[in-house]
């Protein structure tokens, strides 16, 4: 018989973790001892507050980020492929939305390995949500390119995309540019286009407001390094989709 | 001073509340008096089931649903506007997504109402994590066609789009045309092309595979009548988008 692998959401920031994750993802982390995170520094933190009651050093962690080497991956299912549950666990939010833990879930499921995704909070999902921009048909693109003339090209392109096909177009930003993407918004867009921003998701100074970009205009919102979802959506059709 | 709107996840199927609902939920349910859902019905049996403390004839609900006329809907954020705090409630999962409540909260965004989105079970996303395909990178369309010509002409525009833009592609389909949407996707796509069935999520018998299309051929899965999530990812990219 093969573990199973467990999808771990984590805290988006400061939040008391049982604030936004259900009970099944305490009662996962209580046992287990086998674990592919991004960074295990953090991945430790989190597993005390969760309350693991594993002794922190005998849990085993393998490393998947940017450095990790292709060849290496397979070797973070072994314990998995002979028995042990293993976890996933994201940086913060959910894993493999946003983040590099698909990787492991595609071999996963070559392997037959059973993988349990677990509910937590994707910031994606909550700024969608709360925008009140098209819910039934949206797409979200990561980060959009850091140069600026590339970044403009992108915005605007997304926003004929979302006037085509009356789509909500979700993306992310690095916080300490945030402020350079609202000037590039403010700037590209159409004044009737729909701008949804969304920051400190979950936590006490969340802020998550709809405007026209014509109202963000006057009013420029102060959300410089508060990690943020942006969604546009064409005011060429309703904000919501009917 | 406006109430918050507070936008609240109830459970897929008949998981335990607990299990997939964190703390906040259950906090903001104890005390809440005016809700808008989809059906006032099943809203009150989940209120129970989360531990509501208002008797459940003193609690106000709004219906939300294809009936409800245009011209009511600013009507059913009267409470929030006076003051008290509001809750709208989703059938399955999360509010606003893939569900009609994006039309309540952008008319909350207008009256200067705080919208609060709360974390819970989103099937599209618990589907998107597990999958293994491109979570850096997806689009969701909602319901595809019913009539045959029409949906297999829309599955292949996906696969098409996901090869382009390395985009996962997540759409619904109607439990009891599982079987039918499963044979247009074996037929229509090219047999290289990532295909994940995601049904009965968060339950006992939750299923969730991510296989070719070649391969599901050979074995086709019995989905019939299961609320499921398909994806479909082009194999002409690696399946984790990397």
């Amino acid at each position: 018989m093969k573990g199973n692998l467990y999808l771990i959401p984590t805290v988006l920031g400061s939040t008391i973790p049982s604030e936004v994750l259900p009970d099944s993802v305490f009662k996962v982390i209580k046992g287990l001892k086998h674990y592919i995170a991004e960074d295990i520094k953090s991945a430790r933190r989190f597993l005390k507050r969760a309350g693991t009651s594993v002794p922190v050093d005998e849990i085993k962690f393998f490393e998947l980020n940017k450095y990790t080497e292709k060849n290496d991956l397979a070797g973070f299912l072994t314990d998995a492929n002979s028995g042990n549950d293993t976890g996933l666990l994201s940086e913060a939010g959910v894993p493999c939305v946003a983040d590099p833990g698909s990787v492991i879930v595609s071999l996963a499921h070559n392997y037959g390995i059973r993988v349990v995704p677990l509910t937590g909070p994707s910031s994606i999902i909550l700024a969608l949500m709360a925008s009140g921009l098209n819910g039934q048909s949206f797409a979200f693109h990561g980060y959009l390119p850091v140069k600026k003339n590339a970044r403009n090209r992108m915005i605007k392109k997304l926003e004929k995309e979302s006037a085509i096909k009356n789509q909500a177009q979700i993306f992310m930003e690095t916080p300490y540019r945030n402020m350079q993407m609202t000037d590039s918004l403010i700037m590209v867009c159409l004044p009737n286009t729909n701008l949804c921003i969304a920051c400190d998701i979950t936590l006490e100074s969340e802020f998550i407001c709809t405007r026209t970009i014509y109202e963000w205009k006057k009013n420029k919102p102060d959300i410089n390094k508060r990690p943020a979802i942006f969604i546009i959506q064409s005011g060429d059709k309703a904000p919501h989709g009917t």
